[in-house]
């Protein structure tokens, strides 16, 4: 999210109250809630159920949908002309309550205010309110000076969402929309979105029939088809064999535990309302696991471990479940059942800068094999609230400082945020920019000393006596769902060919060519690529055509000349062609390919 | 089991009766439940808690313990002498009622006799009882004539079992025997036991240190170390590459579904007891799936098939959970958390046969591998009650003769059990005969039409006509848990070459030799060895005698000879050694047993 003090943020900001202004004017008898700026703009919060909505229906809209927005939106740009200064006062809750009287979740805002639930816009006695006119709204600001100073805006869409993100509360109608200095600025933006609507990873996932949702099993649990599976085994090969090299060792667990265990871990407080809970036919209350982590250090602790059997690096891919709200549920991005690339190391004290380091090659190698840009954040401890944090002071500014040397010997850009660390420790976060210049957080280091202290792991050391170790939690993709999904859009589904559900399409031009097409198909088999020999009755063109669409990385053409010379044809996906290429230097290029993870041949 | 009415089960069948009426004699006030024949033996559960142990203090044995069945077997001899006849008389309830007046567990039986709930040994007002000397029981025989034809017999064990398996009743305690025609061969049932004890899985899982349970995580849910995890990936990756020649695709699903999917499949009604049921935040009820089909179902159905999509052959390593009680888990055997290499092949009945052909391969490929004999039983239905199955008549006649045919045609030794098959179709079921001589079974191959036409599964034919299809299921391991078990206990852990977790020990005789099996190690993990070098400060023979220990089976033992000329001497688990071997063709040799899957060099 952008700075609270720049420019972008107040533009937006004014333009949200715009908007409510605008749906008051329009709508007598509306309810506002909030409108906060969010990542690319800003949203509001309405309540339309006891509105006056005539104004509509003289335009022919018989309800609040899609074509609402132009109404509003030619509302705001009349508005945004009568030039209203943009003013704070400072006034007490009595009277905020009198303003608001008729706004029922202001009120509500108001007392939270009052009882010192919050204190982001006013303090028990006093709230913060900004004028637009006729229009007022509590807010902390900071805004622009006057209507005048917003320049160009849209909004973009409208949706459902609970009042406080609550399913027992009331569903209220959500208005996004977006502002810019100029009107270049948002014309990039919209191509953006434009381009991240055709990227869609769930558009993509069907059309290219990776995953699909099934109403029987439920929303948020992606079945995963041939081809989808093809992918997550690849990638999750990947990153075994990175792992591998730097000795990590896999370990296989339940996703079922008794209560006991997220006990002690402390999940079971703090996932409270996350969990999938059960009581077994005997009334012991297990759950299923949302963190791989206790159990890992269940395997850990089996035996006595001297120094000499540090570090232990497990790995394990595995699904971990979160009970969400289905409002919530998104895609791959937003899922129930996330498959993590989860590793724990157990190490000393003394080993943990070099096992750091380890993880961090193996994180950049992976991003880099998909031209990602990374940034790194160091999520560091805010040290103005220590007592945010468990344990010494000193053990904590002695790790930040140890991840900070790391950094600083790395290549990738690094940055410090303060007060984003765990609770239990100070982590190594990787930001990446995809193609759409969208963030994502990805891969995580985490240092922890807390569950080693809660579980009592230790080693025994050299002089005979009980160590207390350190663990780290990585995970390179995190989730392996939203991994696929940011990767699908980057690549609007190009997916690189070793990734490839289906790598090579044999297209013989004719029936003649039909027993060479088999010659090809199976040696080529021979070699584990992933074929498609298109044997139907269809044109060259179709054929290709089926290709492009299936975003299959690489064709081999095949005609008279092709059969009769034991050549190929290469034909690669966006049309470049390679003529006259026997068979082996063939797989010699896709073998190379798989082994360099390059996208495709150039 | 044995067959009713052979002489074993007669034998066997009336030393029970001897140890109930023993169990009487010396302890006034026992309470008798019930004493089945079971495979290698028997067992009688009695219930001691009102039970006069005055005999048992008079020796020194303060309660029931091992102690207890010398005590008992004693007491046995001394009745046998008797000579008793052993006979049946029908008698009324109501004198049965007299009879067992003061035994409530045989009251509850006679109640059930009456009710209809049962007609084992009575039928509503009549029932059968046996007479042994002062000794009377419930029993439906058949027995001996007399107690002197009653030969060898050994009590072995005493175990706590529920009443009625049911864990909301009383405990009982249960003493297990066998009996046998001679000494001689009671000796030989024995040193097989003693043989099972050594090799039981739980102590090898213990001693080569690959699963481990842990009482925060729950009984019955294993954990897997990373030796452990080195076994299930090789066995999984096995079954994958005998799949993938007969073109199976993975596939992945979640592990939570909603209800209503198992509504559908029936899997809600018949797993009722077994099935893990959540409570989602927003009051939706779930469950954790106990088998695989419905997801692979959804799969399937995701689009509309034609009858050239035809075969689909969706393979899926992944866990099924059952709630069983916590008395019936024991080690790997019976567990809670079931790791299935399932399939499931969808096809059109004329494909059928030869989908049934490939499975029938892989499995005995699988399990030839291991030096397994397999025999085949072919569970068809009861033409006897054919209410009991689902569809046609014809139907089944037809399949069951298709799957005896492809039985004839193969080498494996089959037989046709009536009244085994499933109530969706027949099955073939592998069976297997470890070196314990303990029969398991193991793979199956069901074949189901009641599933597909629940869910109203279907290809589009040639005529463009909606086509029912058919399903198999399959699977090679069953539970990769079980199959591990077995494996363990056939082998003694002596686990062949390719799937040892370690697979090479390096010995270096001295510290001079510390660098030479550094390059060698080098070398070795190159080619993907898994490797421990020992450089412990041992003796040679201590490091040979660990590797025993944990049945590596190769070591290269490096003295001063070997680094001198840049050889190894190969030393095999149990002691045979090759010397003077060049590297490179000792990884041949490695190389060759990963892939002939051999158990070691020979």
């Amino acid at each position: 999210m952008s700075n609270q003090a720049d420019d972008l943020y107040k533009l937006r900001h004014s333009t949200a109250h715009l908007l409510a202004y605008a749906v008051l004017k329009l709508f007598p008898g509306v309810k506002i809630a909030i409108g906060p700026v969010i990542e690319d703009g800003f949203y509001y919060d309405f309540d339309f159920s006891s509105a006056d909505l005539s104004v509509l229906k003289k335009q022919g809209i018989e309800t609040i949908n899609d074509k609402v927005l132009e109404v509003i939106e030619a509302k705001m740009q009349q508005l945004k002309q009568g030039n209203y200064k943009i003013t704070q006062d400072w006034i007490s809750v009595e009277q905020a309550r009198d303003i608001f009287k008729d706004q029922p979740y202001k009120l509500e805002l108001i007392q939270e205010i009052q009882t010192g639930k919050r204190d982001d816009f006013g303090k028990k006695d006093k709230v913060s309110v900004y004028t637009m006119g006729e229009f007022i709204d509590l807010c902390k600001g900071p805004h622009l000076n006057s209507t005048d100073e917003i320049k160009v805006f849209k909004l973009t869409k409208i949706a459902g969402a609970y009042w406080k993100g609550d399913s027992s509360r009331q569903m209220l109608t959500r208005i996004y929309g977006t502002a810019f200095q100029s009107q270049k600025q948002l014309d990039e933006y919209l191509t953006l979105i434009e381009q991240a609507k055709e990227r869609d990873h769930r558009h993509l996932g069907k059309q290219l029939d990776l995953f699909v949702f099934s109403d029987l099993v439920g929303p948020g649990l992606p079945l995963w088809t041939p081809k989808g599976t093809v992918i997550r085994t690849e990638l999750d090969n990947f990153v075994w064999n990175l792992r591998r090299k730097y000795n990590y060792e896999k370990v296989e667990i339940p996703h079922l535990t008794k209560k006991a265990l997220y006990e002690i871990s402390g999940h079971w407080d703090k996932y409270k309302d996350d969990l999938f809970k059960i009581i077994t036919r005997e009334k012991n209350e297990y759950a299923i696991k949302p963190m791989n982590c206790p159990h890992h250090i269940q395997i850990f602790a089996r035996k006595e471990n001297s120094y000499r059997d540090l570090p232990q690096r497990y790995c394990n891919t595995t699904m971990v479940y979160r009970d969400e709200q289905s409002g919530e549920l998104l895609g791959l991005s937003r899922v129930l059942c996330i498959t993590q690339d989860d590793a724990h190391v157990f190490c000393r004290e003394t080993q943990l800068e070099q096992e750091v380091d380890i993880i961090w090659n193996i994180v950049e190698e992976f991003y880099t094999t998909f031209n990602f840009q990374l940034e790194v954040r160091l999520s560091f401890s805010d040290p103005e609230k220590p007592d945010n944090y468990l344990g010494e002071r000193s053990i904590w500014e002695k790790t930040e400082a140890q991840l900070k040397a790391i950094a600083e010997k790395k290549q990738l850009k690094h940055y410090t945020a303060y007060g984003e660390a765990a609770f239990y420790g100070p982590k190594i976060d990787f930001m990446l920019r995809d193609s759409l210049k969208r963030e994502w957080q990805v891969a995580t280091i985490q240092i922890d000393r807390n569950m080693p202290e809660r579980f009592g792991l230790y080693c025994i050391n050299e002089a005979s006596e009980k160590e207390p170790i350190v663990m780290i939690h990585c995970a390179i993709m995190g989730s392996m769902e939203r991994f696929i999904s940011i990767l699908l859009e980057h690549t609007a589904g190009k997916l690189p060919f070793w990734l490839s559900p289906v790598q090579i399409n044999i297209l013989p031009i004719s029936e003649k060519q039909a027993e060479y097409s088999q010659e090809i198909e199976a040696e080529l088999k021979k070699h584990n690529f992933r074929i498609f020999n298109n044997l139907k009755n269809q044109t060259l063109s179709e054929k290709i055509r089926n290709a492009e669409l299936e975003k299959v990385p690489v064709c081999l053409i095949l005609g008279q000349q092709e059969a009769e010379n034991k050549t190929v044809t290469i034909r690669l996906r966006g049309g470049k062609q390679m003529k006259n290429i026997k068979l082996p230097e063939a797989i010699k290029k896709f073998k190379d390919l798989n082994r360099t993870k390059q996208y495709n041949l150039t």
